[in-house]
Order: structure tokens, then C-alpha cells, then sequence
């Protein structure tokens, strides 16, 4: 068997191998042109990195859906699953997709951190404080649009597309429901669990679902498939967004490339703030200031221990890894590959990374 | 021959008329539903009021082009032209388009006004005024994902729906980037007549080219005629927009809904102000203050004098009235029929209007 840390190196690996060809393609899909500052800032966010996790599933599902070796064939001419069939489209671009998938992501990016007023993002400024409030709005919007335009032109079948764009669209909309949740959750101490976790389907598991089923979808599969999928993206999305609320209170701040605690400090909720007070915790008292820049790191390692000592950072823990399983389970009805076996190992990377 | 007052008072009422029916639409196609305030911010400058233009631009060239009588086919089953071919979609839902283009409009002006810092807006305070600049950034990118949601589900043919998505989706590209060169020109002293021609293009007149060639796409008319009514709404809509630059100096401010003369203090950049700066006008000077709390009455006729003497309005006046002449030429594709000359009063209406 193979060792955690070898295994966690070779997910890694297939991880920034699909990163490269996704940092490749952005350029060609989203080039700077005039206004060049105003795709100077859309494009600022998207080149200062990023693992593109969403890309990565998105692109390794399409390779176990096509029976394919893993990086084998040309994204941007990938077979659909009807190719044969006389009139039909043999082949698209799932590269578009994934880019798609990903400039969503930095749009909604670019606008929560101006509604949260983070900033840095990334290591580096948000893109309000690099440019400006007005530019950031702008930049955001542009991006929204062009993921569209991106998706728009895969070549897939128009009834093909047509789904593909309705995940899409209902994808945006589920996202800035979830953010006006998590928002409004600020102000709230009575939020449960189920509040909790659909805040986070609407507001990070949707985009992982979009990523996972999108290449059914454009590939031609069957309903139950596409069902399937979406459904491993659901699972994984929301154990993602448990194990990064987790990792906002365990890792250093240098390497989170933002304050360590500031979502305790910002008064967010998340599923360990939820189980500490239900175990009679008074949450808003862990840390005294709202401001980011105030608190200190003593104060952090304080709130944390109480939030060990409820076995909350554990509970998160556990719930992660019901869901990832749970995502795992549905992966079965892909046929058994390759490319499978790594959307196995993505599901297990995204709770067992260290940030 | 009928009165300019009788006539503007004949489109006035088939602006109504349509109007009526669109506000009746919205709540049908995008219900306040949890998260309720999201969704009341998102509809609250929808509901504020507004002459639905574009939406009557576009469900007119239907009529026109369906050569049906206006108003006596219910948008929401209206025909295709190949509505009588075997295995052809017969119905589409042309009201879901209507409003797809109006949460389109709303969605800009709800990030417009953060952006310009605008107070008032159709009499009402701005949405990031009622509410807070975060939900006005949610609501606007919310109606943005609602209105291509509602777009595709008009029942159109996959392939045209396609078609429609993809000028929606380049239509808001536009509309960001002339944004974006509005606010650049802002800084700047060398604008030219061309350039402020493409930045108003962008800006207003894609959206209005769009809501005249959306009916043209979904009911399957020829190429010709999808680019023929393109061209009629890019000319009105550049017509409309140097009009609206025209009342922001000559309206007063309590029907105009917000300050008169704000162009001027905001140093936007205008076809007026462009031609002024040609005849040696020193443009920045007309106005002291950058405040538009703080500027009087006096001051703004002084300005408007100056831009009076220069011959700069009647300039505007005299390119917008060729823009509407250029537009109505482009009709001569559809029938002729009631609902054609009602296009070509609407564009007469868009630079004959008071306000």
C-alpha cells in the first residue's frame, strides 16, 4: 500500500499537470485587450495562482467518462461519447469548460472579497485594493459574462449546450444565495447545522457539482450519470468548504495567504462555530475584536483550543469525511479507470490538505 | 397629418400598454423568494418604475415581424416563423426575453450607481443607498444569472437559443467595457467624437440592438434580417443615449429624478462636452465643483448657456436625429405593418422625448 504522503504527492502531481495546461489555456480564452485595464484586473486574480481544483475535476471526470488515460488526448478536441454516430459532434472543447468553471470562480472571488472587505487574497491585494472599488465591480462583471461567452463555445450539440448553460446560470444564482446566507448568518447565533450546510451547497458545492457533471452533459452521457456526477461534485464541494473552515483556523497565516481566525474574527459561521455553541459554547465571546488587523495570535490559539476541547474541529473533521465518502460512492457508475481511481483520490486530497 | 403632440401621445401609449404587461411578467419570472432580502433588493429598482423600453423595442419587432396585430397575440405562446413545419417549435414565450433584457438593464444600473456613487435613481434611493453596498453588489449579480436563466427558457429551438445566449452574453461584455471607458474617459481631455460614438455603443446602444434582434433569432427569421434589426437598435440606441445626455442639461432635476447637469460636475465625457472642447470651450472649467450636492441652479444655466452658444446641444440633437433616420431605413426589411411603424415612431420618441 501505497504511503499518505506518496499518495498525497501523486494527487498533487496530476493536480498541477491539469494546472498547467488551465494556466496555458486562460490567455488564449480571456486575452487582455482594450480596455486593457479592465482586463488587466479580471485577469489579476486568475494569474496570481490558484490550483484550480474545480478545472481539475472537471477535466479528470470528462477522462473517466471517456475512457481515456489521463492526459492522453487534446482537451480542446475531446471525444463525446456519440462521436460515432453519423451526424452527430465527434468532438469539443472541454477545455472551455473547464476555464469557464474557473473565471466563475474568480468573478465570485473578486466580489466577496469587496463584500467581506478582505484584503489579500491569494498573497496578494484583492483586486479592489490593487485597482479600485469601481474597477473591481467592473472586472467581476466582465469575467461573469465572458464565462458564458467561454462555455458558449464548446462545439457541443445546441440541446448540449443549451444544459450546460442552465447549470450555469442556476449555479451563479445558487452562489450569491449562499453568499447573502452567509452574510446574514453574521448576525445571527441560532444557525443550525442544516442552515449551515445548505449555506455552503449554495455557496461553494454548487460550482464543484457544475464541474463534475458539465462533461456528462456536453459529452452526451445519460441523465443518471449527469445525476450521478453532480452529485460527487455536491458531496466533495461541501466537504471542501468544511475542511477549509477548519484550515482557517489551523494553518499559519503565511501559508493561508490571509490572517489565521478571521473567520472567527469576522464573526462567520461555520459548521465548528455551530457545534461549539450547541455544546454551550459562547462563540462571539472567543475572540473580542472584529478587526482582522487587531487580534492576535494568542487570542487565536486560545479560541482554537476551546474549540478542540468541545471536539468541534473533530466533528468538522468527521462530517468532511461521511461526505467525501458518501461522493465516492457515486462514482461508480463511471466505468473503472485511471482517471476514476485520481477522482477518488481528489475527493480524499481536498480533506486531507494541509491548505 | 396627426400632431407631434398627438403622436407622442399615440407611442406613449403603446409604450404603456406594453409596459403594463412586462410588469406584470417580472414577479411571474423572478418571485421574491428566500433568501427574501436578496430578492426584494435584486426586484426593488424593478419595481421603482421605469418606461421598459427596450422590452418594448423588443416585443414590437416580434409583432412586426410575426406581421400579427399589436397586442392581440399573447406574448408568452407567440409564433415562430416556422411555426407550420413538421417537428419546428410553433410557440415561444417572447415575454421571458422582454424580461430577460430589463433584469439585464437593472442588473447595470444597480452597479452603476455604486460605481458612480449615484444617490437617486428613478426618484428612489440606489440600491446600495436602501440597502448596503454588499446586497447591491449580490442583487445586481443575481438579476445577472436570473436573466440568462429566464432567456433560456423561452421554448425556442436549441440551436437559436444558443444563438440568443451568446448575444445576451457579448451584449454584457460590451456594456462592462464601455463602462469601463466611461469612467476612464472621465480623466481624460482628448476624447474624440469616435471614440465617444464606440463608448456609447458599448455602453447603451448593444443592449437596444440586442432586445430588436433577440425576437428576430428566436423565431428563426434569416441572417439578413437578424442583422438588419441589430443595426436598427445599435442606431436608437446611440440616438437614446446622446438624447438622455441632452435632458441631463435641459430637464429639470425633480423630473429628471436626480441632479440636472451631474454629467457636467462628474466631468463625464458627452457628445456636447466632446464638440464644446472642438470650439475651444475650456469644459472642465464650467463647472467648479466635482460635488453634486454642492452645485446651484445658476451655475448649471450658465453652463448650459455656454454649451448652448458653442451650438454643441443642437450638434447632439442633429447626429441623434440622423442615428434614428439611419435606424428607421434599416426596417424597410420587415413588412409593413401596424407594428413596423410603431418601431419606427418608438425610435422617433427615443430623441423627441422630454424626459
Amino acid at each position: 500500500m501505497t504511503s499518505p504522503k506518496a499518495r498525497e504527492e501523486a494527487v498533487l502531481e496530476a493536480v498541477r499537470k491539469r494546472r498547467d495546461r488551465v494556466n496555458a489555456a486562460i490567455p488564449e480564452d480571456l486575452p487582455i485587450q482594450p480596455p486593457t485595464r479592465l482586463y488587466e484586473a479580471s485577469r489579476y486574480l486568475l494569474d496570481a495562482g490558484g490550483k484550480r481544483l474545480r478545472p481539475t475535476v472537471l477535466l479528470t471526470t470528462a477522462e473517466a467518462l471517456a475512457d481515456v488515460q489521463p492526459l492522453s488526448v487534446d482537451y480542446r478536441g475531446f471525444p463525446t461519447l456519440s462521436g460515432a454516430e453519423p451526424g452527430s459532434v465527434s468532438k469539443i472543447d472541454m477545455m472551455n469548460a473547464a476555464v469557464s468553471v474557473e473565471v466563475i470562480q474568480s468573478f465570485t472571488l473578486i466580489h466577496d472579497d469587496i463584500m467581506d472587505d478582505d484584503d489579500l487574497r491569494r498573497g496578494v491585494p484583492a483586486v479592489h485594493k490593487e485597482y479600485d472599488l469601481e474597477t473591481a465591480i467592473l472586472a467581476g462583471d466582465t469575467l461573469y459574462s465572458k464565462a458564458f461567452e467561454i462555455m458558449l463555445d464548446t462545439g457541443a450539440k445546441p440541446d448540449r449546450t443549451v444544459d450546460a448553460l442552465e447549470v450555469l446560470a442556476t449555479t451563479c444564482t445558487k452562489i450569491c444565495e449562499g453568499q447573502s446566507h452567509d452574510v446574514s448568518f453574521e448576525e445571527r447565533d441560532d444557525v443550525s447545522t442544516e442552515d449551515y450546510l445548505e449555506m455552503v451547497e449554495q455557496k461553494t458545492a454548487v460550482l464543484y457539482a457544475a464541474s463534475a457533471c458539465l462533461p456528462a452533459i456536453l459529452m452526451e452521457a445519460d441523465a443518471e450519470t449527469i445525476d450521478a456526477l453532480y452529485g460527487y461534485g455536491l458531496d466533495i464541494g461541501r466537504a471542501f468548504q468544511i475542511q477549509d473552515d477548519v484550515l482557517d483556523l489551523t494553518v499559519p497565516s503565511e501559508e493561508l495567504g490571509k490572517q489565521r481566525g478571521s473567520d472567527l474574527v469576522e464573526n462567520k459561521q461555520t459548521l465548528i462555530t455551530v457545534h461549539a455553541r450547541d455544546q454551550g459554547v459562547d462563540v462571539d465571546s472567543l475572540i473580542d475584536t472584529n478587526d482582522v488587523d487587531a487580534v492576535t495570535e494568542a487570542e487565536i490559539d486560545d479560541a482554537v483550543a476551546t474549540l478542540e476541547e468541545t471536539g468541534s474541529i473533530s466533528y468538522a473533521n468527521e462530517m468532511a469525511r461521511e461526505l467525501v465518502e458518501d461522493g465516492k460512492a457515486r462514482l461508480e457508475i463511471l466505468p473503472d479507470n485511471e482517471a476514476r481511481e485520481l477522482l477518488f483520490e481528489l475527493a480524499d486530497y481536498l480533506i486531507e490538505r494541509g491548505y
